[in-house]
């Protein structure tokens, strides 16, 4: 198949793009930097260092053997990507081209803003520049189980029958964002939407959860080929976060009660969920959605979780309960519907404590690159 | 009470800025002139001679010998959207600051782009500036009935009761927007509550209907009052276009089968529903969700109306069917609840024959100010 790649330089963009060049698919990655842009802005940086993408990607074919093509270019331009799209001519678009942080989007009226306009822009130009020059490719678009929020029924996958008032429809499923970044994706949701049932388009929105996890099959195989791996307060999350903490020696920040309830999946687990979707792609018309995670815990589990398997390499993590810096139901009912995936053949990876153990254990190897300000929460929501 | 008014230069927004002053209220209008310059650019004018907002303000001063304030701003342009909203300290923010066309938004890329653009943005900073110095106004937003399309269940107003596997939830009322521009409601709506939620913010967002007419009080006592009225395909709504079709001897146009329902409402009611929500504002925290309209009617019911009406004035009015330009289900439920402004003390000015021979008689007036190219619906959702 011939695969595009947008964001094709992030976290799990990298390790999708080798995933797919590895299996003998034409890959080609877009780019334009934004998330390192980011870093550069707020002092920070990712823990692994990142080779640049032409470096990783001459890597790739000296290790691999294989080309995967690639083009700095920032999809808000809409000519030029409607040109690269109608050159390509892709099976399928793995849209992970989007800032991707709740906290950055909470800093002012200019980054909440920054936020929504670079990726309800930029997911508006890839619908019509699919439109235009690749109406039968498949969008594979990443969104984020924190569209729903916490709400006091059952999460379904995208779409929930209703009846009321002795009738029925299937309708899309209310969301309640919790921040100006998931409120960006709930936005490009509506749109999609609009854009299947009206031009006939074929996309599968994933809403995942919270990823974690620092190797895949590609990435452990040369540091060139590291994927990065974000520890800071604005761009790390849960897990990835709590293991530099440990290692560090820093108490494990647990933002308020830590009861909140979240979906989580190994980054391996992410690769292959997208592997499905794209191998199984959605109908013409169709937006179908798949909640993206294999399991859900507590923040207060996850940090038992990690102070536990780092105790058993020898450090005395302690965990720290800080002023919850969001606003967020800190006691709440949660039970999303995650069969889609499995249904396609999705084996999960489930969280162990050797999968903690390898996390600590390549934060050992680059804990000089930490830097211990960027940790504490400073990104306030009120 | 001191009252902003967003787009006070529109077809509503002007009426809504005398209404208040006339009542005694201290009025301030803001606008950038963005829906005359869109006329510009498609070649089209309003139907009634519209004078400029500064000889508007000098006609009113004159004749009702009251002040307006005003300054000509983008609302997009924050420094100054907040500097103004600092100064004035409003109580109230009535916004119809927003480019509120359908097939305007459905022109191209750009266009859909421009349109969310503008009205995502321009309220985005409506809220920060709300929230750094003027957080206890109140915001009366106009959404549209267009957010909700044409579920095959009761529309509740912005909310709704879901029991789901044994459990239930007051949430969002699911959305079927049916443009690029009715998504750009949505993604205010979901924006707006996302602020009253974490910040406390009093909101009422109006999802209104059709409006049709040509004159409320103040309008109809000197032509440097009148509002705009608008015919085209891009910007006249239902009724309004067909009075003139009727008047110049164009067959009323119905789009495919007619029988889409839709809920409509008179003008002078807009601004009684504005002046309901603004007297009684949203609770700390709150968005308020009213369906704002007073009857609903098919379009094929609206278009005989006005056929019958303009036969009584001695024109020979004929219905044209055409090719539906839009994308939308033509036989469809519509049953969309709309007692909270009814609740709030509202008494609806239902259509009659003699409303409608007031707007012919109104176009009569200005009928060689038609152009009669810009009629045809010319702008395809396809």
């Amino acid at each position: 198949m011939r695969i595009l790649v947008l964001g094709g330089d992030g976290y799990l963009g990298w390790p999708t793009a080798m995933h797919f060049s590895r299996r003998g698919d034409d890959v080609f990655v877009v780019d334009d930097f934004t998330r390192r842009a980011c870093h550069t802005e707020r002092g920070t940086d990712s823990l692994t260092p990142v080779s640049s993408l032409m470096d990783r990607v001459a890597a790739w074919r000296q290790i691999a053997g294989r080309d995967i093509g690639y083009e700095v270019l920032d999809i808000c331009d809409f000519p030029k990507l409607r040109a690269l799209m109608k050159d390509f001519q892709p099976d399928t678009i793995i849209h992970y081209g989007e800032i991707p942080s709740a906290p950055y989007s909470m800093i002012d009226r200019d980054h909440a803003w920054e936020t929504q306009r670079n990726n309800v822009e930029g997911t508006l130009n890839v619908l019509f520049a699919m439109r235009e020059v690749a109406p039968h490719a498949h969008l594979v678009k990443l969104g984020t189980m924190g569209e729903y929020g916490t709400p006091n029924i059952d999460i379904e996958e995208g779409y929930i029958d209703i009846e009321h008032n002795g009738r029925t429809d299937r309708l899309p499923f209310p969301k309640l964002p919790g921040s100006f970044y998931h409120l960006s994706k709930v936005h490009d949701t509506h749109n999609i939407h609009f854009a299947c049932r009206i031009w006939g388009m074929r996309a599968t929105d994933l809403n995942q959860g919270v990823v974690y996890g620092i190797h895949t099959d590609d990435t452990e195989v040369d540091d060139r080929l590291l994927t990065r791996f974000d520890y800071d307060e604005i761009f790390g999350t849960a897990l990835n976060r709590f293991c530099v903490q440990a290692v560090i020696g820093h108490p494990i920040t647990v933002y308020g009660s830590g009861h909140q309830t979240r979906g989580f999946l190994n980054i391996r687990d992410t690769i292959q969920c997208i592997e499905l979707a794209t191998r199984n792609p959605a109908g013409a018309g169709e937006m179908r959605v798949f909640n993206q995670f294999t399991q859900t815990f507590s923040v207060m589990q996850l940090a038992e979780e990690v102070v536990e398997a780092a105790r058993h390499l020898g450090y005395n993590a302690t965990l720290s309960r800080v002023d919850n810096p969001r606003v967020e139901l800190e006691e709440h009912y949660y039970n999303p519907t995650h069969t889609g995936l499995l249904d396609l053949g999705l084996e999960p990876r489930l969280l162990s404590e050797e999968l903690i153990e390898t996390v600590l254990h390549t934060v050992e190897r680059f804990k000089d690159r930490v830097n211990p300000r960027a940790i504490d929460p400073a990104t306030r929501w009120r």
